[in-house]
């Protein structure tokens, strides 16, 4: 069967303070799953810090290698918030403030001195960018061209996400079946390695882990089809048997 | 002042797992704060799949600009553990066994039936590859020129990395002072940014937070120099102040 091209993505985290160690990324996990649930691959994500140059060059080339490209974080009111600026440098288009945006963003400030100059920048974004709804802290993401800009706090990304997902889009979900084996995977290696060889159309992985002081390995077989994924499934599980493990069925 | 030029790193993380969303990524954070440490600043993180073309480009494209690469995962027995091979590529090296990984895999695996062709693969490194030790699991890591080559399991990944850190060229220490504000950061914006323009040689962010069901924001400051710091740290204090805050000083 000719398999369908993938429908690709390419996250960009954009913060000193995920380079610094200071805070633990929560975006990429929740995103590689959210896309995959709407048969989107995450191909490859960076981690850039607040700098324009380097945001502008990474953005141009991931915008040209992938289908979407979502970035997060930066599109706050103080100074290190560059994300919007540096996007419109990007695409070559001038940073305006949105009238839609803006409107948004009086609403929610009730007292005028409330909105001052620094969250007015809040709606400031690339001409021709559509608006991606927060209903957290009301202040939008945006999309243009195949970029989507969202924000870094993972409730507020989130909440950008789940209202914006439907107007992605996506391809053949990807199904994913995991099996566990209390056996070293070094055993299980050759095994393996034969079953993927088998099953050139689905990916099989090897994750070892130590549980109650004892090697093992989850294995997992990923693919868009679900004959063969099923079909590579069992050959996993024989893999295992052979070893002289008990495959389990992890979901 | 005329500032150092800073080392710096950048860490591939490579696997499926993570770009999946099955594994959460935990290199990342630990390796950001322990480079700090020693004087090296993480410019930037990739995560990428186990696809030699790709791991290829990117530890090509990264070793000529940075200096220090970090890989972590792909170094296991399974047919997907293909960075040490791709390594080689990228470095065009042979791929061949190394004598001294030989020998400590052998002296680990007492019984001969136990260390099979594909456990063997876990001696084999690019040419002229140095080993890093591996006191979990025994089968090494290696470093060739300014790439550092780790595996994935946390555990094991930090082992290797603290026995070999004192051999990693480091600069002057990243000092970091955080100020904790109950103000939201819009309102403390133009105070911070003039806080930045004035203190240029330091690096000021803001991160917000909601706690308690109150706004507030985290304020970094980060820079090699002692007094530059310390002074910029007031700047901000003065600016969470004058928004009627009262700064609280976390480390």
């Amino acid at each position: 069967m000719a398999e369908e091209k993938p429908v690709t993505a390419c996250l960009i985290v954009i913060g000193n303070e995920v380079l610094s160690g200071r805070t633990q990324d929560a975006n990429l996990q929740y995103l590689a799953k959210a896309l995959n649930d709407i048969g989107v691959r995450l191909m490859e994500a960076r981690v850039i810090p607040d700098v324009e140059a380097t945001i502008v060059a990474t953005v141009n080339e991931c915008r040209a290698k992938f289908d979407h490209v979502i970035t997060t974080g930066g599109i706050g009111p103080t100074h290190d918030d560059i994300t919007s600026a540096s996007i419109a440098k990007a695409f070559g288009v001038r940073h305006v403030r949105n009238p839609q945006a803006e409107a948004r963003l009086r609403r929610h400030y009730a007292r005028p001195e409330d909105l001052n100059a620094q969250r007015l920048r809040m709606a400031e974004m690339p001409e021709g960018a559509e608006l991606i709804d927060n209903p957290v802290s009301v202040a939008p993401g945006f999309r243009i061209g195949n970029v989507i800009v969202l924000a870094g706090v993972p409730r507020i990304m989130q909440a950008m996400f789940e209202g914006f997902r439907h107007r992605l889009r996506g391809g053949a979900p990807m199904l994913s079946r995991t099996v566990v084996a209390q056996v070293p995977e070094g055993k299980m290696a050759a095994g393996l390695g034969a079953a993927q060889a088998a099953h050139p159309g689905v990916e099989i992985g090897s994750y070892p882990f130590f549980r109650d002081g004892k090697l093992g390995a989850s294995l997992v077989v990923r693919g868009t089809d679900v004959a063969g994924v099923a079909a590579a499934t069992e050959a996993v599980k024989a893999a295992v048997r052979a070893q002289g493990g008990e495959p389990i069925d992890e979901n």
